[in-house]
């Protein structure tokens, strides 16, 4: 992922980190952190974090030299990695997370915006009344942006596109000949974060939302941004009204999703998909190409290409029909 | 349905309809087409159109003088009747409707939108801050408009009318004391389109919204615009919050719709009927008088009179209780 | 319940209340009614109502001096208790609390909002464009509104909260260090009424929606104020995009609720519980201290502490694995 929008700061002394986290391992000042990444990403310059035995296959071959973890998991990790033990990895990951990418866990409404009339804008966008538009927006030739929008900072509109009204859009990249309509609120960061007893802790949410070419988003979207990667919407899917796409979520192309569906967060969808509407899907799951879901349906486990599944849980819809008859 | 917004185009001569699908059936210059209809609605001055074996019944008895088709399908038509074969019947319908209802795809926002303040309801109606008024929109006496709502072009409200904050309405008639709460979206095109590889086509949205005396709408709700007919809301029928109804829906009086439901396309709602919370019903099916539907059910099939149904599929309420002992 | 923003009216003499039910049985004038209340809550001050034999355990019991009810069940009532009869109780009910409480029951919006520049906040708040504030609204240090966001009357915000944009508050307490995202609708009257045809009766709404310390809201919700109690978020509470609350409505601390969630009138939520996506809760249930409720969940009874649920509806997570294998 390169994400235009956020900055990473950095690189960081570990001695600096290890005061953050209050943590007792002795290490030379001097060794430079540039990144926190997950076990597979990290490489040498990185910090890691590791939180339960499920990832110890992972944890065996991290390459970073500093992993978050705890007492009883520090044995998993390889000799060359130095376990930095903490009481809750997932809230010091957090703290370290925020290091490096600070602003990246709020949303506060954009100060920075301006009527559009008082921006480059005002010849080359047809306009509505009180658009509001942020710092380093661009938006492409032929566009529409309807009234009461706000382009928050860190929007980019492809050329031909059609903003409806009163959208709030922020942290997001739109290609050419997209359609967003009416009330959306689109790249805001996304329900992730350690629950924490009196004060929940945000994961960062740097990633953006890109809306890829010909596809239309319906009235009543919430679709946020992805937190260490971008939630991404195909070329030429449609989505009806009152959808919900939660952070991370990979939709493909061609795809078509009816009114009030919801995806959980980091699920990817495939090609040539319909989703009837009020139909969930769970985080995390796989759903393949040319795959049908009916209208209800509750998706909780992967689905294969080509299926036609409904039901909750949904299962193939043969077998759903045929016990509901 | 006689929609006082759209105006139809043509009538064209079938060579420039012909030309347009690029057919090669000959036809003489001067025969008048007046509209593209149903083959049931068609008379002998119509197009029509035919793509599945489905509608061999009814191909049979139509009186239009052309008919849209394939290869595969024309002998199922009358004499009187000339097929225009082409590879996609619903693509060629939608080139040909557009033709006819121009603009009635497009819900870009309304560009001639003046502030109340400027207009006529100046000193006739009570107004917030920022109301924003289309052309051709008429308000009765008594009426409230409520903080930065926008009346785009041809809204036609009653007397006696309290409309909230936040709210987008176009091409919808609200009859006397309906109430319309904060932040719908009321009268935008339907989730109606020919799927098409790299870019899927709208058919036209020709209908209107009609919603009639003292009906309340729930906030956040979306309620569509009719593609051939109108999406109709009955007489003192209340929708509670987030409730999606899409195009063509017609709701009967005295109904009551919990918070959270969506109706799919063309579904017909009787009188009297209870729907409870996140229920969702299917499109082109038809709920009797006098039904109560459970909370959080799907319903995929008719519904007759003075049924009691809950459940996924929904069935009657006293077998889904047993069932689930 | 103590209510900042309601005030009570009255007491009126009993023969103005008999005026208005059109009741026929004789009173002695001088006799004053201070407020109208439940059964179990009258007492003889008040006036109270009967109008279904589930409740005759609690009308044996009634403090109350009057009771609005009918000839079939008026001989349930101890001697002290005069019956008032009436043709539809529930009818009567309303048009006696709207007495006590005028304006309880409509929602027009705020015509006292003042643009924020114009008030004493334009210093002490950071703010956006186009923010309205109504009368009696207050704003604690170091607080952020967004644009186009409504405060409508009767709204006090604590120290340290971030309001987000297009959101229309009214009604509602928010403590410190609480967060509302973008478009939400808080503190409208609930979807409470009693049926009636060609014109349905609102029960009044004097409740308020108080949300508790560090607490989020996320986009697109809908929290609904109470009829004649609160609507109450718990403190360090989560709720993700397009969720609805319905009036009533009691939520613990330290619980999460993922995107889509419905909750239905009065139920009442425990502390640490977690609520999967599109699930939905009935009304008048009780929800137990760290319960987990799966994604797409319809619970129709009540859950016990430490419960796992999941299924429609609801049963324990490992039968509804067991059963769906």
């Amino acid at each position: 992922m390169s994400n235009p929008f956020y900055v990473k700061h950095g690189p960081f002394d570990i001695i600096e980190i290890l005061d953050l986290l209050k943590s007792k391992i002795t290490s030379k000042k001097g060794y430079k952190i540039i990144d926190i990444k997950d076990l597979v990403s990290a490489d040498d310059k990185c910090i890691t974090f590791f939180h339960s035995k499920r990832y110890q296959e992972q944890a065996k071959k991290t390459k970073a030299t500093f992993c978050i973890t705890t007492d009883n998991l520090k044995n998993y990790l390889p000799e060359h990695c130095k376990p930095v033990i903490v009481d809750n990895v997932l809230i010091s990951t957090s703290l370290v997370t925020e290091k490096f990418y600070p602003n990246s866990t709020e949303d506060e409404f954009d100060k920075s915006v301006n009527n559009i009339e008082k921006t480059n804008y005002n010849n080359t966008v047809n306009f509505g009344k009180n658009v509001l538009i942020g710092d380093k927006v661009q938006i492409g030739s032929n566009c529409l942006i309807g009234h009461n929008t706000i382009l928050e900072k860190n929007v980019q509109i492809g050329n031909n596109c059609k903003i409806g009204s009163n959208n709030i859009i922020r942290n997001t990249i739109i290609r050419d000949n997209v359609s967003i309509l009416d009330n959306c609120v689109i790249g805001k960061k996304g329900f992730g974060f350690f629950p924490n007893k009196n004060k929940n802790l945000r994961y960062p949410h740097i990633g953006v939302v890109i809306i890829n070419e010909n596809s239309e988003i319906g009235c009543g979207a919430t679709i946020d941004r992805g937190s260490m990667s971008n939630t991404v919407i195909g070329k030429n899917t449609f989505l009806d009204n009152q959808i919900h796409i939660a952070h991370n979520v990979k939709i493909g192309d061609n795809t078509i999703i009816a009114g009030q569906v919801g995806i959980a967060g980091s699920s990817v969808i495939g090609n040539n998909v319909k989703i009837g509407g009020q139909a969930g899907i769970s985080g995390h799951l796989k759903i393949g190409n040319n795959v049908d879901i009916g209208g209800g349906s509750g998706v909780i486990k992967n689905i294969p290409d080509n299926s036609k599944v409904m039901g909750y849980p949904a299962k193939n819809i043969r077998e759903f029909l045929r016990d509901n008859k």
